[in-house]
């Protein structure tokens, strides 16, 4: 887990309100019988960057020109969990529809409990997320939250729809990775802004967009890297096995480049998707400029990454703004 | 559809705000694109008996001891609308779980759409039952349904935690049952009483409370009967197949009763439990009592369904009590 050290200095800055999020998320999820505790309990293993909760700190802290954590309130600390269920429950009928069995090392939920258990699990995390969001005596982040679970789903369901559509465009992609992964990011960073300012004043407003527009930007990045490194990953860093996207047919950005370089070149494409993942990965290595593809997705996920710093600009500067920009940077020189 | 003419007496008493909520449904549900526009339609050919939302309407008349439902105000057609999606959502998770292909005679979602199509569209539903709840300024219903979907969930997988358990206990068995089926019914009966009160005044916390209790009790008694109709119903009648919870290994009520009859017959059943479900069923009849296992269990429906009605003498008499008093009786008559 090298890479992720270059994050763990930005994140030593929220470290307490971190490692309090995940003190209470076990207490939390403390199920009703005792036979449901061992599921509760393995989801805690899937345990990855927390990237979203990091980034609702670092928001509450910078939309305040704060210095350190230690001044967000526990509502903050409430959303920051709220979106952290929310991003597991996804994790875990995602693996249910990827029929995954293994998620960072350990067996998913559905290869461990059969995909019953695991359907339902999501769903009870789901619930439990949003019975803590409505807790809270301002309804701003369940009202949010509840609308970005729909608007996840509903990106989830079109890139469904929409796999081995040769039809597919660059808009139609980026509006879908925006619904199904920016979206979540978005929410986190505005929302941390929102409920760690106490009293809205003037200009509260401007920031918390720009908190938003750039947790947005960073989701798209994010979703682009995610996409390349299916693609060109390092199998054994990326801790999963590459050329799913291509085997189940998603039109990923790669290979909305590959299809825009002439007619008859989706056909091509079309004899490479849906085959097993070695396979078509092979294939598209060796029948396609598979670095041109990637290098020019990689220049779009920069692109948003240098728009996503530039909505800090709204911020007061400070050193929570400034991991913020790292953040982002981090984003697009990750390797798993 | 000849024996759902009883009920639809008892539903006329609110058939003006079932319409209503029909109508509105439709367009709550409406997704952003519109390639998911069929699967969204589709779902609403699942309505069924309505139960849950017709419950929340008589209750809400019921409390107040109004004579017509043209009195219950927006915020108690939110509650139903709320109540049936969340309903909704458990049925097309329900149909992956149970790798139906019809239901209510067309095909489910994940016949219709695959697997992975149902898990995300069951999420949309949830989500956007979730959000039209925080909508309410009174946060009493999104409070309340949140920790009901948790605790439906939670019923559920205890439930498949323990197939072919035969050490399971009637306890155990009601309380599952309490959880995965009553909770809805519980909640959709004192929220409906709870949003038409607009000013709480001594005395209403005694009637949402008698509400409650009655769809507890009346929830308890449908899921037992359901429970029956899947070892004697009328597969036509029903319109699903029988013997499912025999081949899934499901103890319910007539299976407890059986295994109480004296040692061994825990092994005996174990024989049978786990076949298909033509075959399970085939051999329970011949060499079980069955007719004495499902009296058994219909006497205990029975007995829940009279503790319901009795909860009714809290409320003030009328159309709508009278209406509560006998849909309670029809639980427990009902062929399918």
């Amino acid at each position: 887990m090298t890479d992720t050290l270059p994050i763990q200095d930005l994140i030593g800055l929220v470290r307490p309100q971190l490692d309090r999020l995940n003190r209470e998320l076990v207490q939390d999820l403390a199920p009703g019988h005792r036979e449901m505790l061992p599921l509760v309990e393995h989801v805690g293993g899937f345990r990855g960057k927390q990237l979203r909760p990091v980034l609702t700190f670092l928001a509450g802290m910078a939309v305040r020109g704060a210095t350190h954590g230690g001044s967000l309130g526990d509502d903050v600390v409430t959303v920051a969990k709220v979106v952290e269920l929310l991003h597991t429950a996804t994790l875990v009928h995602d693996d249910v529809l990827d029929g995954a069995s293994l998620r960072r090392r350990i067996p998913t939920v559905n290869q461990m409990a059969g995909v019953e258990v695991a359907v339902l699990l999501g769903d009870y995390i789901y619930a439990k997320a949003f019975h803590m969001a409505v807790q809270l005596p301002d309804p701003t982040a369940a009202r949010w939250l509840a609308e970005t679970v729909r608007v996840i789903c509903q990106g989830e369901i079109t890139q469904v729809l929409h796999r081995f559509d040769f039809a597919w465009t660059e808009s139609r992609y980026f509006q879908v990775i925006a619904e199904k992964t920016a979206s979540l990011y978005a929410a986190a960073c505005r929302l941390g802004g929102h409920y760690a300012v106490a009293s809205p004043a003037g200009g509260t407003e401007a920031r918390l967009r720009a908190l938003e527009e750039y947790g947005l930007e960073l989701g798209i990045a994010f979703q682009i890297v995610d996409d390349c490194l299916d693609l060109d990953g390092d199998e054994r860093v990326v801790g999963k096995s590459l050329g799913t996207d291509l085997s189940k047919g998603k039109i990923t950005l790669p290979l909305l480049y590959l299809m825009q370089r002439g007619a008859g070149e989706g056909e091509r494409l079309r004899a490479v998707l849906g085959r097993s993942e070695a396979e078509a990965l092979r294939r598209l290595r060796a029948e396609f400029p598979l670095e041109h593809a990637v290098a020019y997705a990689m220049e779009e996920a920069q692109r948003r990454i240098a728009k996503a710093q530039a909505c800090l600009s709204a911020l007061p500067p400070g050193a929570a703004r400034d991991a913020l920009h790292q953040l982002a940077a981090f984003v697009v020189t990750r390797r798993l």
